[in-house]
């Protein structure tokens, strides 16, 4: 049994939809992130990586990583529960596995437990083009009431 | 991309040489531990319940959780390197993610990354005959020095 | 500023309350544990070792420090919110430090938040006579509906 | 016993040289931070808010919060190793504890351990002027080789 085989609930957006509204209500964050994989309980993060991501040496940064697991697991919660601004990250754990190197991160973001106050997820990244992951996290977003 | 299909190096000890040896180096750990599956990069452990693993309301406990969590992350560290007694854990972190009951409960442990220093891997807990998962742990161990 | 300043909550509930509350409801639990310390925000176990907390090397044992820091929390959540046997961890990450040796370890809990649905704490925790800390823990417990 | 009251190595550096370190090594970090306090085993980073680091509703990022625990734990290590840019964050566990808003945000960074491979720090992170933090972290690096 592993994380790709979880039983999850349906979705309630597609890809589209959450790429336009992260866009919209977060005008502030990299514009170049794309939702290149979406199904019930999985979602995955397209990152192109920028000047302003890197640290000396070319390493892709830990706030890069940080940012682009956070993202990925809010686009996953959302695909599942809809349009919902007022979730919040309350936990996010990440282990730094290998240095980041190259043009470009995808996050594969999978739901562990959706629940009514909180979401737990499992994201791993890596360097498109490299199947050993750079880092790995755990996330939980508190969710606010909902109908 | 999961956990399921990330590179692994190879097996270097088989299940029984585990078993064997987790027997003879902790015998004050549960003897009702068995480790069901292992390929590289992955190790299943299944762990009968018993009266001193619950809480009231027939809750399997916390502690049992990360115990087991903890015995299956260092097994499959265990059977890449050899037997090492001296590894040991750094870090634990695990999310609760449903109440936990039943007979048994199986830990699926994934290696996330194997380097000379540390080993960090991810641990899905569940209880035998539901999918859903109980908790979720990464699990770092610190190596010795290896020839 | 340090855990240690932090603005708290009053206390519900006396020491003694604790320790008669936690040996009726959870029988299974070593009866050894003592609440020693106990102030808004702050609360001291103190874990007498026995030889089932040992692994080879007379190294207390992981899943020892991890029930002492969870139950230190759930103990210190209960001073602020009183006798709630519902409450729950939801997560716990452990950072192990240095090799734990000796009689006795102490678990200091400090609460970082006391919300409505969730609290937050650090645990620090040290063998009784040394200074170092022998593991560090962030605890989360969910919290049942309260009047 | 709290996290303010732990021993602690001797600083090899004092808080000019690591803002000039920073400054040089990281020119794509947001140059605001300062080093306000530091002493062995502590240092507290000061960060004025700007507007890219907020979300809706003017609420102080995430990603900002684990950027500047990061750095904090950094620096720290680095007050206490000396200028050693290879040193690099091996786990970063961060619990959100209240919706954080203002106009400057600081970040205690204290240290757990500083041993010959890891050190593990605690940030604990407010905005000035409210003493209830807004979120905690455990940081651990790995460090490179030393003489």
């Amino acid at each position: 049994m592993s994380i790709a085989d979880l039983p999850a609930p349906p979705l309630q957006l597609d890809a589209e939809t959450l790429e336009g509204f992260i866009r919209a209500a977060f005008p502030e964050l990299d514009v170049s992130v794309r939702v290149t994989a979406l199904a019930p309980g999985h979602l995955r993060l397209r990152q192109p990586i920028a000047r302003d991501h890197l640290r000396p040496g070319d390493t892709i940064s830990g706030p890069t990583l940080m940012t682009l697991a956070d993202t990925a697991m809010y686009l996953l919660v959302l695909a599942h529960i809809g349009l919902e601004p007022m979730a919040v990250t309350s936990h996010l754990s990440m282990d730094f596995l290998r240095r980041a190197s190259g043009e470009v991160v995808l996050a594969d973001a999978a739901l562990l437990r959706l629940g009514r106050r909180t979401a737990v997820g499992h994201v791993l990244l890596r360097v498109e083009g490299d199947d050993a992951p750079v880092a790995a996290a755990q996330v939980t977003y508190a969710l606010p009431p909902r109908a």
